[in-house]
Formats: structure tokens, sequence, C-alpha cells
């Protein structure tokens, strides 16, 4: 029997929104849910017991990462993912493809797989879907993805085309592949903002009978409402019955937009990466902790957060730490963004028990204004 | 009543090693202890809870690097060190001076102070007896140190001699510029190598009364033999029923060869900046985490420690950490080097209690090796 299993517990009156609950072999995920990036085997100056005290249940690798350093071998050799950063809780790990296509310098695609150069040390590299899928097999993730071929925002409708159907004939070679029932393998569907090539693409997948289906090839540069727009005539082409998964993204209104129109798994750099950066999001919008008018401020950068930035230390101790350039303060900002990303989930699905997805949001956006 | 206090609690009976329990305003210290850095009202990296976890007990904060930036008005409105840091335990100030000497350009020395240029900006700034006094009332720890002038080690027998002597002329002012009972004021003994000097330095201080007495002015480029054997004639001259400290000192052995001439007190950037560097202290000796023999290693960092490091991640998972260039690394390191040091001293304090100081310091330094 299967170790995987996602089953619906509520079903919004007001929108497409789901809440779920979703079973792993390193444990259970209340969905919606946000997962933070731990890119290379680690959420950047965050111990495993901080990330536990976040609310975050589940985290995503990076397969180009890791597979550049140290080496999917090497992590393989030191015990797998989970052993190698210490987390217990389930683990989801990318393909590698969209890094291939946005970091390294790509080389040459043809229909066996992709030939690029690492953005490390220029040696060149190839990755094909069998060899993705033996890569994610050694890293060891409870959740791994197939290899899709992932064209920019604004590339033409013969190319985005091309990209779809490749993408459907290394899906069924990943699924070939794929051998360790203690995976999860999830397709992942293409098509740009296309109406009819998102649906040509997710029906080409549903053959396969993934036990999750993905929607990448969103957030790459679009407008916003085109993404929304595209959500909303792609998630009902997927089973209700799966878990669905909004692949990099997003702002907390993006997550918002997401979830009511039946996405229930996110993730993306921005909590981390704008925390490192000073940038907070909070209940009354996005905060810049460098800003001057903070120098002396004694007050919590969030009241209303529980986490130990907000319950332990004042705005003005926090600016110091990033006008003195201390590890701390990226690392402080961090725990903060991603406990506020995990309570807007909790939130939302709270909403979601309680039919009032809408009103959640039309209130979270007064909130937070234009800064959201 | 004071709110400071010393009692010895035995003497080595194969040293002048002591174990005492030191009270202060912010709690209870047991001697010999080490503190370790906060530079600028943060050990760098690591949360309160982290650095608590370390069994450190007290810490020391730069006067100069917060005085230039947030300012100590501003640490005074934020609520003071212990707030702006939350850290509930005691801390200890040093008056800026050192770093004057060392780290800002240094424009002019008078009787009545020092002139000099900010390491950060170049701006013009002063510091006297009196203002490093009002500086660190500001900041409110719960010791604080006199301006005194620290000569480089190779300085002549001459301007060593008129550093004792306006260190003294210094330190009485600062007795009389120090108001806060909530602060204990100690006075620093300087006089380089020099027996006489040292001597002349110690006893020149002692009608002041201090509460502690500092041996400044070594580990600044002298042989390791020529501090300890500094120590074996200035201690002596001290009192021996107020707390000892060594400032800025230093490596695991020098902890150990200075606790057996008499000192209760270290500070000392080591453990925390070699951390940073991939450098940790081991129960057997010193280990280089970025050499590649590590790369596939599956064993604990020190399998003698209790800290979370070597608890719960492997050395080929901390070596990945700094060769990733990933926060973690320096901040897991940290958390480890602390542990070390503190380790260190409740070893050598229950070395005292049984009268074997010497057999400890033998013991320790063949396991240790050339690497101690």
């Amino acid at each position: 029997m299967s170790k995987f299993g996602f089953s619906l517990v509520a079903t919004d009156r007001q929108s497409m929104a789901r809440a779920g609950v979703w079973s792993t072999p390193h444990g259970v995920v209340e969905t919606p849910a946000f997962m933070p990036v731990g890119t290379a085997g680690t959420v950047k100056g965050l111990t495993p017991d901080q990330i536990v005290a976040t609310g975050a249940k589940k985290i995503l690798a990076n397969t180009y990462h890791l597979a550049l350093r140290p080496g999917a071998e090497v992590v393989a050799d030191l015990g797998g993912l989970h052993r190698f950063f210490d987390w217990s809780g389930p683990i989801l790990t990318d393909s590698g493809g969209f890094q291939i296509f946005s970091l390294a310098k790509l080389s040459k695609m043809t229909e066996e797989g992709v030939t690029f150069r690492s953005h490390l040390d220029g040696s060149p590299l190839n990755l094909t879907p069998e060899r993705a899928m033996r890569i994610q097999e050694l890293l060891g993730a409870d959740v791994i993805m197939c290899l899709d071929e992932c064209p920019p925002a604004d590339a033409p409708h013969e190319k985005i085309l091309i990209a779809v159907d490749r993408t459907t004939r290394w899906a069924a070679r990943c699924r070939e592949a794929h051998q360790n029932p203690e995976q999860a393998l999830f397709g992942i569907v293409q098509g740009g903002t296309i109406e009819s090539l998102r649906i040509r693409s997710a029906e080409a997948l549903l053959p396969l009978d993934f036990p999750g289906y993905a929607v990448g090839g969103l957030s790459v540069g679009e407008p916003p409402p085109e993404m929304y727009r595209t959500l909303e005539f792609t998630t009902p082409v997927l089973p209700v019955e799966k878990p669905r998964y909004l692949m990099g993204v997003g702002r907390p209104v993006d997550l918002i937009e997401g979830v009511l129109r039946g996405i229930d798994l996110f993730d993306c750099v921005m909590p981390t990466r704008n925390g490192r950066n000073g940038m907070a999001f909070t209940s009354q919008g996005a905060v810049r902790l460098k800003n001057a008018k903070h120098l002396k401020d004694t007050g919590p950068l969030d009241p209303n957060c529980p986490c130990q930035a907000c319950r332990r230390f004042s705005r003005g101790y926090l600016r110091h730490l990033f006008m003195a350039g201390e590890m701390l303060g990226p690392i402080l900002l961090t725990l903060h963004n991603i406990t506020f990303y995990q309570t807007l989930m909790q939130n939302l699905r709270e909403a979601i028990l309680a039919g009032r997805g809408q009103d959640f949001r039309v209130d979270q956006l007064a909130r937070w204004g234009e800064s959201g």
C-alpha cells in the first residue's frame, strides 16, 4: 500500500479553494501549504529546530544545486537528504530543469535531454529524464519532479507548444525510469499562459496517472493577473483527488489568489531572500527595516506574529543588525518571514474550512495595502 | 549592599588556579569563565537561546563598535544592552580603548584623552575617561572597564612606563566619574611583559579599590610563553578576594595556562572568528572542515561534544555548508566552538575543585597535540 495519500477535507463555498491532508513517508502536511526553500540542503541561516518553530512542515531542496555541489552521490553516501540536513519531515526536490534554463549556461537541447555548463565552474554537464530520476533517487526526497522544459514568459506560441509536447514525452520517460515506492513522482503541466496549450499539456499527462500535478512555467515574468487567469483554466483540468503544486510562487497575495483557484502547494525563495535583504512581510504590509524611521523604534516588527524576532526584539535592534551587516539580521527576518507565510496558510485553511475564502482574501488585501 | 560579590570556592593544590562564584545584578557566574564576544550587540550568527545552549553565562560587548553604530544613546533609548539583544545574563563592556589603538586611525593622544577617526566613515571622534564612563553607563552592562592606554608588544620600556602611569591617572578619573551602583568598574593593569612595570601598575591601582582587576596589554603580539611569564609576576600582586580578568585571551591552551596562573575571566574572538572560517576546536585538536578528507565523513565533528552541530550533523554536511558558502556553516561552528570553550572551563573548574589543575593541563595538551 502506498505511503502517500491525499484527502480533501473541505472545499470553499466562495471559491475553488480546497483544504486537504497529505500523507508522506515522513509525515502529514495540512494543505494549502507553503514549502520554504532549502536550496543547497539548508534553509539559509536556520537550524532544523528554527525551521520547525516557523510552523513549516515540508521543505523544498534544489536538485540542480545539490547535484553540482556536493554531488548527488555524496548526499547519498551521507545518508540522503533527510539525514544530510537533519530534517525529519517531508522534503520535495525539483528536477533541476528550471535552474538549467534560468541559471546555467544552456548549451544544447535535444530530444534526449539538455547539455549545459555549471554556473559554478563552467564544467559541461547533461541532464536527461532518466538522469533526473536517478539523481533525485540518490537525494532521497519524498516527492520528486519530472524533468520539464520551461520556456520564458515571452516565448512564441510555437515554442511553447514544442515545450509542452517535449515535457509530455519526458514525463513518460520519467514515469518509466522512476522506481522507488518511497518517492512520489509529480508531473508538471506547461503551456505558458495559453489556454489551449495548458489544457493540451494537462490532458496529455493525465493518462500517466501521477500522484500529484504541478503547474510549472508561471511566475517567470508574466503579469500576476495573467498567472491567475492561467490557473483558472488549468486547475479544472487536473484531478480533484490529487495535490496541485504551483511551482516557484510567490508573494503573499499570489498564495491567496492561487489557493482560491484550487492550488494546494507552493514554494518560493521570496520570504527567505527578502528576509536576508531586510524586507519583512507583516500583518500591516511590507516593512523595510533599513529605513531610518526604525532607528529608535522600541516596538516589535509585527505585534501579531508569534516568532522569536517579533517576541524578543525591537525594530530598532533588528535595524541595527542590518545596518551593521550582522548575520543575525538575515537569520531573524528569515525566521519571521517564513513564520508569516506559515501563519498565512494556516489562516487561509481555516477560512476555507469556514467557507469564507473570498472574504479572507478581501480582508487581507485591505490590511496589506499596495505592499502585500 | 552591593549587588556584586566574588567568593573563592577552592584553590588548586597544584597551581595558582582558583574556582569561584561571582554574583552580578544579572545572575551568578561560576569561575573560571569564558565570555563569548558579542562585538556589536550580537554574538555573530547566534540567537540568545543558542548562546544559552552553549553554556555561556556572560557576554562581552564592544563599546567602540556600539558607540559608533548605532550609538550609545540609541542603545539607551532602546532599553540598554540587556534589552537591546535580549540577554538576561551578565554583560561586560570594554572601554573602547583597545579598538581605538588597534582598529581606528589614532589622531592624537593627550592627558585629556584620545582623538581618533572612525574606521567606518573616517569621522573624527574623541574619548576621555569621563566619556568612556558615560558611554558605558548608557550601554548599561553589569561590568564596565576603565579607559587604558594599550601600547604594542614591541614598544620600548619608556613608552610602556608612560602608558602605565597614564592608565593609572585615567583609572582614577574613571573611578571618580563612575556613578551607577548597578555597574561594577574594573581597573586594568598595564606594563607589557616587564615585571617592574606590571607591579608598578598593579600597586598604583590597588588604592582605588576596584571590585575587579583586568590584565590588559597581553596577547598583542608577544610569544605565549612571555604572556604566561607575565601573568606569573602580575597576578600575585592582585587582591586574592577579587576577580581577575585576562582581556582578549585566547586559545584553549592559553585559557588553561592563564587559569593555572590565577586568572578567573577571559574573553576572545577566537572561537567565534575561527568558527566562521571553518576551524573547529575539538577534544582531539583543531579540525579544518574545508579539508577534502571530510567530504563523505558521516561521523560527528567531535564525538565528545554535546552541541547541536556535533549531535545532529555529519562532518560531510558541515564541510558542504562551508564549501557552498552557506550561513549555517559559520552558525553551527560558532555554536560548537563556544560550547567547546564553555566545556573546557567547566572541566577546568572541576579539576581545580579536585586539586588537579596541573594534571588536567598535561592531559589536555596531550589530547590536543600541537594544534591545541
